[in-house]
């Protein structure tokens, strides 16, 4: 952690918005007013995303019964760790100048970004590692993300502001490699605790609400000022609003007695939003981004039912959350998504000028055409597709070795292993409502 | 969910400050900057209230035992199938330009505000209701509440930033009505589960303070840019602050032993919001929204302590939450509060440019007084009950048929009905607390 | 409560900003835009700062198992009532002009910072007092802050943006005093509640959660606007993220076993955003709040494991929170670091304007330097300590008087004394896990 310090030290500076310098430069860029600092027209936007990050993703996870302390309290280390080593890497690649990296709350909206993609991975893990693998992961994931960030952005030139390929597909892929190469063969030991009790399932619901609500701040964080942020928001409503319906209507559909089922409502409801996370700040329209929602509420929950199973049984893919039904095919589909609306855009629905600051075709670029987008968007999907597998596959082997305090098969979703569970319900292996149940019945 | 897809391709377009033209748009109409977009003016208010739909009012429910997933998960249901068809409903009557719904984030502010309606007239029908009555009523409320919005701020110009009106009294009275036509008569059969347990009280605690704290947002969401939105944000904290002490001194007071009532805590708190409603726009002045939140703490507590009770037993309205406490009675006041302010308005409080900007007397409007504008305020209150009455009378009946999977008496305010339940806790008709207790004491 | 709507009918009017002459105000002082409102440029780190008062400090002390209803019941009484007495208290010594207080979004936020100091205090004594002695003491403590905050910003003229002095080294001693002096000899009757079970451990994460995400807007709140509000939430956003790393580390390594504490993770990893309370508009840099939050992260963890058992057997200060470790070192650090960072500003760090902007240097102060704001700084870290303990002393003598409703030793942390607990829980004296346990295991 010193290393962190010392990096910081010789590295990371304010830019020119956040330095004491800031009246000379708004002097000398003539900018009237201190309202015109960057500050404004994104924090907000960073606070609801940081939101979701750690009480997003942190109580998500909390629907396991013995796991609580561990989804909110690892998730909280993770992030908070990696949100420094993000500002680093990604400062590196985007904001370096003259020998400092010049940070302002968009780099606090990227790092936080960068680690949503380890929340992401996290949750196909969940319960089946230590905090010290946990480490690990963030330290290599934040490190790979940032360079496929780079190839993307910097190098296809493709347009992510939402995240369906770098954060989504990226993190949802890397996880799913990583558990597969940690599957543990006799994880049925702690079948018990892998399912949810009734106060388990509210608390995961605080996460997916706090996830839903603020996931149009999410997909129009970064947009360009003005329409694009605008639009981003009205998008990824749409979407969610249109997800939420299928993913009730087909859970209810495919359950047993037409029973709706818990997961479903705190998972697939979101699959909107990632899936729009490219797309929503390019013309999509009100409409496009419903059909949107309304398939991947589809995809998502079909993916829960069949899917999950699956992969676990067939695979040996054990994915505690079912990361791939709301992040990886939704986040693959906002790919596409993306990809499509850019190859269609055109100087009739975005205007001349609207077209250029859309997709920055100007100076490098300003002999692209929509089509050549679209292409360099496909591409990007695959190259994130690659880095997550490839860099996945490192990780996975690193994590393996029998050095980082893993716990036992029969110990996995258990708080007890790692944190001071409260006197009282110490003894119970178990959630304490399923033993003092078995005495009643008996 | 096919029919909404073609009416947003058909109807609903980006409007000029989310559109990609918005450059062009900037030049048209001399804007200097990316900041004066109506985004940054009212995307934090929206996000705000967009907390209070769903997690504030999806967990202020949760305070029944046995019905956390219905309270939060139905909630989520009709929300979010709401905020599609009021964006329809509401745009055809005021965003409708050369054939197209024109929509921006004042439009998903709206749209929430009219599903909030909903979410208040669930209050009374909680935990007596197929998730299915819920939709179609949502989708009934949603039409009568945008007729009801047209009639008041089109027809009669009337003034209703925060919806004590339109959103309260006609979603509380709604509410009653169809409760009192849903009447069970013997719902004493499910009174175990009518109450609370200690955890689902501290749930239902999370829902009251981002209800609370968030009030001002939702006050302030739409009034005129600048010190409109300001002063409404000032006067519903003041209301709000005074309504906790009323509510609290009450509840000890009323209470045997003068202990205090979660009940009381959890609702009566918030009716200094909903009474500030349409006045906090308004020059009320603080110690005006003093005295209105002082006022409403009194008389929602003795709602719930007295009226309630009555309602149920003498006039067979079965009103779950307290409704007609919480918004019913705050709501009528909130009416007439603004209608005695904007009586009372005059030049030398609101400045000769002040008064023409606070009540829109230009135009068509430029010869009323602040008289005729009370008179008209007056009127809104009586239109916005007789909606609701008839209204309420009509969905009720049609709810009524026994086609939508209604639950029997016995099994209201149980999720098991329509829900998957954890296992362990399935074989408890009550909460678990009750059972494992039973065999201890024996 | 009369006594209040009086006083705000007499003194509280609105500010220009908020007041319905704007528009002609905006003439006057030549202002473009509705944008430049200060509505706009606070009004979501207000709503930040608001959450955190009453779902943050409120959901934080719920970890007790059987204090869940007094933790945020109570502290939603107190801030609710601390709130109107702070806008008359700060108004008359900070926004008084021509006989009447002028309100806007800065006094609501100025109010909040207030009543944050009363909820530190009652962290202190969280459990052992009754609500009328908490209501006194809310009276007493709003209106010696105010008066210590006129000594220090106005008197001194010391910078203090996030209040590491006035807010949390004042009220954390100010608590620290009151309980001392009512200390209670047998409180070990009510050992067993004093502990956490499994699911209030969660909820007072979710308070945790919510002071850790939003402090980058507490200690931005109310800098100046531009480089100053933006610096302060990147400063604070580094300092807690150090935090919480060397929190999770020590809390691991001074536990048996090294399993990590939830008391640790709840408190400690907060010490970061208190200890940049006072610097955090100045120019830190990053690296300067990595250093502090790592530091804090230590001491405050440091102080769980060994101070605070010191502190209650030797010194017989029963706290029942950790403020001190929480609020008190951190706080006393955090003013250390404030006076330090000024006494080092230099015209090469902050450029000419920079240098006076962020400290005011013009006017009466327009002789001062660096150095001597650096002395004031550590001067007011002194004045708010004395004003802490002779307060504490003076307000604890007069919350010992048994006139208020004290709950007996063995009756603490006991929701039932002042609350109707839900008739199924009711006959537990200790959490319904610990008796239905019992049986069990017998």
């Amino acid at each position: 952690m010193v290393i962190m310090v010392v990096l910081f030290g010789v590295f990371v500076r304010y830019n020119p918005e956040a330095d004491a310098h800031w009246n000379e430069e708004k002097k000398k860029h003539n900018i009237s007013s201190d309202v015109e600092n960057d500050f404004y027209y994104r924090y907000p936007s960073f606070q609801d995303v940081h939101v979701m990050i750690f009480v997003g993703f942190g109580f998500l996870m909390t629907f396991l019964q013995r796991y609580g302390f561990g989804s909110v309290g690892f998730n909280f280390l993770l992030a908070a760790f990696g949100i420094q080593w993000a500002l680093l890497m990604q400062g590196w690649f985007h904001s370096f100048h003259d020998g400092y990296i010049l940070i302002g709350v968009e780099n606090l909206i990227n790092a936080d970004f960068c680690v949503g993609s380890v929340c992401v991975a996290f949750g196909a893990i969940l319960g089946k590692v230590s905090p010290i693998q946990l480490l690990i992961m963030t330290l290599f994931q934040v490190t790979l993300f940032s360079v496929n960030e780079y190839i993307l952005l910097s190098l296809l030139q493709v347009k992510d502001a939402g995240g369906s390929m770098t954060i989504h597909t990226f993190g949802a892929y890397f996880g799913l490699t990583v558990t597969w190469i940690l599957y543990r063969p006799n994880l049925e030991q702690s079948k018990e605790r892998q399912s949810s009790v009734y106060h388990s399932d509210l608390f995961a619901m605080i996460g997916t609400l706090f996830l839903w609500m603020y996931w149009p701040s999410f997909n129009s964080a970064v947009s360009n000022h003005g329409d694009a942020q605008h639009r981003a928001a009205i998008n990824t409503y749409c979407s969610l609003a249109a997800c939420v319906l299928t993913s009730v209507a087909l859970s209810s559909a495919l359950q047993r007695k037409g029973k709706l089922d818990m997961v479903h409502i705190q998972n697939a409801t979101l699959a909107g939003g990632v899936a729009v996370g490219t797309a929503a700040e390019m013309m999509l329209m009100p409409y496009g981004s419903l059909i949107v929602g309304f398939i991947c509420g589809i995809i998502s929950t079909v993916g829960f039912v069949y899917l999950t199973p699956f992969l676990e049984s067939r695979l040996r893919i054990q994915d505690t959350c079912g990361i791939n039904n709301l992040h990886g095919m939704p986040g693959i589909i906002g790919g596409i998504v993306g990809a499509v609306t850019a190859n269609e855009a055109s100087i009739f629905v975005y205007g001349q000028e609207g077209l250029i600051k859309a997709f920055d075709f100007e100076g490098s670029k300003s002999n692209w055409t929509p089509r050549k987008q679209g292409q360099y968007q496909a591409a990007g999907i695959f190259v994130s597709l690659v880095m997550a597998f490839v860099g996945g596959a490192i990780v996975g082997v690193i994590l393996k070795f029998p050095l980082w305090g893993q716990a036992a098969d029969e110990n996995c979703f258990e708080d007890e292993v790692y944190w001071e569970v409260p006197e009282v319900e110490k003894n119970n292996s178990y959630h304490h409502e399923d033993t003092t149940l078995k005495p009643v019945a008996s």
